[in-house]
């Protein structure tokens, strides 16, 4: 079941996508909810950002390739982590499908994309086993973790090296049913494949993230977790336009524009 | 003016402390709010964590003797920030005055409290100056940034090492009017005191963080900006008692206990 946030005719509800028409619905995602009987072409309707979640969590370095290459980037040897710490991000930076990434004018030039999965919870965790772990989440969808990495190298935090306004897009929907073992991530930039990979090729995958964080911090219903990515990107550039596949998840879509260009 | 949240008679409420007596409110902190006639005798609520904000951000190493001191406890030479780069801790992690800060079972020896000034923002904040960054703060509270150092220098993230449930006692309630100038911050232990530094001796002041941070990121109202600590503190022990005062904004108790113990 694919659920979304979108707005049409000056109102933004909540609706499940049903081939191309959305249906309206009121409630609580993640209790109890009832259709209105109200439809919409999706054509029809704005995307918005799923959710905001209460706490945007992040795995960051969670694929072989983008550790070796981060590494190489700073002319380190890879570091890979010992176990699955957790990192955050912040919904400022929340940005819809289908909406500009905007790029201030001062940020240097290595803006890169972060094709990622994101888990969505949908049961309070704590103190969960990994066994139990996939119980709790609710449904996924797709993160573009936005970098500068000049930032990211030299700031003491990430505050706007990721988390500018507009470096979080996410969507376009959620959708309940995954099949993770047979998905493939896939990033385009203008149109051109630049990188696919496995989406579950993960050092440390969804169940084990859920399961070492929630015995010190319990996970709610709404919160994210962005599961990381693979491989490198190219300098983005104005105007170019990435998209972000995954099987099942559709894709998410965003231009990239400098402020002032 | 004191604002705070609490619950009497098994209902969450706001309210405006006068004297010993909580005049409760209803509608938004940062908009429209009008006076309900319900009283309520401090002594008969429970006072709740003011507020959750949207994004919980955070100066870190933001006083001249607690960098030096963080930087000798690893055999390393005082670096001091360069810029006011934030960071962020996670709402998770947050507890009221006089609850319990539960500290894991697995959890190292070296649990320790900084006691912080915490602005409230109360009005969008996008590019603001200097000058201006002060007139988005709506007021000030007290928040006790529990760390573990053996996780938070050995872990990939803070994310155990700071934002553990519990890890994050704020409150007691919002005070819209301080003399930062004149404030002092004083910690006991026990009721022994421990430290005392002037509030206001940080590298870089509230609007310094503010201004900087919104060139990047839209802050908004209910965001909280923890403004770091001075010096440093004992290992903290099952039953230990930790209260920060904030001259002209009370004090934040709380009971430190060991899961288990």
């Amino acid at each position: 079941m694919r659920f979304l946030r979108y707005t049409a005719n000056a109102r933004t509800a909540l609706g499940i996508l049903e081939g191309d028409t959305i249906a309206e619905i009121t409630g609580d995602l993640f209790a109890t909810w009832t259709r209105t009987g109200r439809q919409t072409p999706l054509a029809a309707a704005r995307i918005e950002v799923p959710l905001i979640p209460p706490t945007f969590y992040a795995a960051g370095l969670n694929y072989v390739a983008h550790v070796k290459e981060v590494a190489e980037s700073r002319g380190e040897t890879p570091n890979f982590p010992p176990q699955a710490d957790i990192g955050y991000r912040a919904v400022n930076a929340l940005t819809a499908h289908d909406t500009d990434v905007v790029i201030p004018a001062d940020a240097p030039d290595q803006v890169h994309y972060e094709g990622e999965l994101v888990a969505i919870i949908g049961k309070t965790a704590k103190n969960v086993s990994e066994a139990d772990a996939l119980n709790h989440v609710f449904g996924y969808t797709i993160g573009n973790d936005v970098s500068e990495r000049t930032w990211q190298r030299n700031d003491r935090t990430f505050f706007r090296a990721k988390n500018t306004d507009t470096f979080k897009p996410m969507g376009p929907w959620i959708e309940t049913d995954l099949d993770l073992a047979a998905a493939t991530t896939i990033i385009r930039v203008n149109g051109t494949e630049t990188i696919r990979f496995p989406t579950n090729d993960m050092l440390y995958g969804i169940a084990t993230f859920i399961s070492r964080t929630s015995r010190y911090c319990t996970l709610v219903p709404g919160d994210v977790m962005w599961m990381g990515t693979d491989g490198t990107s190219p300098n983005l550039k104005h105007n170019d336009v990435v998209e972000i596949d995954i099987t099942g998840l559709g894709t998410l879509r965003n231009r990239f524009v400098r402020a002032g260009a």
